[in-house]
């Protein structure tokens, strides 16, 4: 039988995950697999944390130069995240021509082409399929799923924190703050949340997924990017009054303009799939031209599940002789042929206060019809004293439109904009 | 660049659907999968036809012996249907060592073990994607997505025609006989449904996806099934009205008893992810032991979801260099260790006319007492003339005491069962 050395970088949650799963399901991949999966090395700074997590001391090693040399090893599980040492640490194993799986979205995003590049020149594996979505196999389905389409787009819930809080807030009634307060305590949410809130987390994602479905490579300074501290409780009780659920919705899609990625607080009909994904679940929609809609839904996150990816890479890689040092199929002359769109279109929600009086309402409709705005609804939700709260739906239009009509209605004096959110029409 | 010659065998509905998908996407295989895939032929009984639907006439093969015998030809794509001629063609590709996909459930399902040891003999390979829940990646997802994980459960709604049926007498409270009609004029049912409503087409998938996810060949006869050919517009209110949706669902589980595999009407809660899956969409919810839950969601069935399964099969064939001939990793010793559950547990909905009567209630409690099934609910739905009709909703307990308890309720003489249906606790 095929015996496989593995080394783990990094022992905090998920490089703990990954060793139990390897360690309680060793006699299943070969029984299940043929192949013999057998943890050889630990790097761990605090290696008294790593033993009384039940790891043999002479495995734990001192250096990943150690790891490196040592000949049992074949595959390399980098689960230390960031950009520093995971980086120094992934290069020196590619260049050793060990394998790597890693569950790093910020190095996947960022330093893919260099990644690349090491990995076919050492002829090294470099699978990542645990950055995304954690263990829902959606790149394994990009890559040998629904690789005969051409996908033409991709709508994601992509980043389990902001998904409890918009459930919260949704089903529970919770303020903002508080659904995030609630998540912090549940380890949900960091104590520094912006990476997660401000949509950081989900363009890494977006970038990376987009990539991989679009052929090319989507860099994240092309992602289009806004999270959802700004939401209020009013935006998520108007959409609900009308049938829309708020998702913090990761949206990629390919046509003949080019390439669209954007990530923002979107309201999406309740009936739609993506809306009854709830608390800290992840799920994927997909739209190829064959296959028509397809949905993966799971655990975004967690030990277990991010180490059951690492893990399906693992024996992906020990069970394929083909390397896939080249998921992304780009090269610099490719990339820089890509167009992207900047100016797209989207159905919106603007939530505005005017001034209760005669003329404000037809002085708005002209200012959206000059913009080329046409308006699916306007409903007043609410009024008191002299002011009057006034929610609009508009078909799909482009985004500079709207932005402009916004401009001018805080101009006029007259109305304020509260609340500008993108609806998937 | 890599040449691989197609055949294609039958140039029906999905044959035609794989057909359009290679030759559309033939550049887009070039520049993202490195490879070139060429239709080299076309086997069809009525020869006009494939001519007529855009085959070159030196493309179409007049027997399976030219197709075979044919050099350019690497993969034979068997779309003929049933368990004649496409066995037989199927078994002669393979024994001219040419990798097969096939599209036919009913075959795999009954003669894996005859194709599996041919493949392996000519080392070909054989794939089989579009078997089972059309465009839905779920074999490419359980072999490699959460093959790090030992799957415990499996429920799929993996027949469109009956969620269809359903779905119109959920939503729209059509009747059985006008849904069904329905399902027949839109092409979703054919015009003898026996083997979609039986549970037929769900058990042959049943049994090829809990191969594959317990490691065990689950033959066809270990698959308990029954249709929805006796299901009622009074049930599916009754369930509607406590917060069910009815589904037909395909259940496997595996626990230390053994494997459990049904194909039954069942009632599930309206906030779980499968009770959202509605109209001719199909969906497989799994639940792994690391990974926890996760959905697979889209079309099953139609010419171009199924021919995505096929086209992506050809590629995987294509672009990986072990022919995957011994998916099932079984063998006859093993298979003869498998245990099967027969006598099931689940929670149970019973409907009952019983005549209205003091005394009526208790003796029916005893009665369920007595075969240790614990109620849950009891409610009087309707009442006229000196009848009522009580639903009763028990804890989990053991098919068996329920049938019981059920043959018992009839000797009374004062109550009748008019349904009984399993719910997902």
């Amino acid at each position: 039988m095929k015996k496989v050395g593995v080394a783990i970088l990094g022992f905090g949650v998920v490089g703990n995950g990954t060793y139990r799963i390897l360690k309680e399901h060793r006699e299943l991949y070969q029984r299940t697999q043929e192949v013999d999966i057998v943890v050889e090395s630990v790097l761990e700074r605090n290696k008294e944390r790593a033993i009384s997590l039940g790891v043999e001391e002479d495995k734990v090693a001192s250096s990943i130069a150690e790891v490196i040399s040592n000949p049992d090893v074949n595959i390399v599980v980098e689960c230390i995240g960031g950009i520093g040492a995971a980086r120094e640490f992934v290069m020196a194993a590619l260049h050793a021509g060990k394998t790597v799986v890693t569950s790093n979205k910020e190095l996947v995003c960022k330093y893919s082409h260099e990644l690349e590049r090491a990995a076919k020149r050492h002829n090294a594996g470099l699978y990542f399929e645990a950055s995304c979505v954690g263990g829902v196999p959606i790149i394994r389905t990009l890559l040998d799923g629904v690789q005969a389409n051409n996908i033409t787009s991709m709508m994601g819930i992509i980043n389990g924190t902001t998904n409890y809080i918009l459930t919260k807030m949704t089903n529970g009634g919770a303020s903002y703050s508080d659904a995030l307060k609630e998540a912090q305590r549940l380890g949900y949410a960091e104590a520094d949340p912006t990476a997660d809130v401000e949509g950081f987390d989900a363009a890494y994602k977006l970038s990376i997924l987009s990539s991989l479905a679009f052929h090319t490579k989507v860099p994240l300074g092309k992602v289009f990017r806004e999270g959802i501290s700004g939401v209020s409780q009013e935006d998520i009780q108007d959409g609900k009054r009308l049938g829309y659920v708020l998702k913090l919705l990761a949206v990629g899609k390919q046509s003949e303009n080019g390439i669209e990625v954007r990530v923002n607080p979107t309201f999406i009909r309740k009936e739609h799939p993506l809306a009854s994904v709830n608390d800290s679940f992840n799920a994927v929609y997909i739209t190829g031209d064959a296959v028509g809609d397809v949905m993966l839904y799971g655990r975004g996150a967690g030990d277990l599940p991010t180490g059951s990816a690492i893990v399906s890479d693992i024996i992906y890689a020990a069970t394929h002789s083909e390397n896939k040092y080249s998921t992304f199929k780009n090269n610099a002359a490719a990339e820089k042929d890509t167009k992207f769109v900047s100016d797209f279109r989207s159905a919106y929600y603007i939530r505005l206060t005017v001034q209760d009086k005669s003329g404000v309402l037809a002085k708005i409709s002209a200012l959206f019809g000059k913009n080329n705005i046409s308006i699916v609804e306007m409903i007043q939700t609410e009024s008191g004293e002299d002011k009057a709260t006034l929610v609009i739906i508009t078909h799909e239009t482009h985004e500079l439109a709207v932005r402009n009509a916004v401009a001018k209605i805080d101009d006029t004096g007259v109305a304020t904009v509260e609340s500008v959110l993108r609806v998937v029409s």
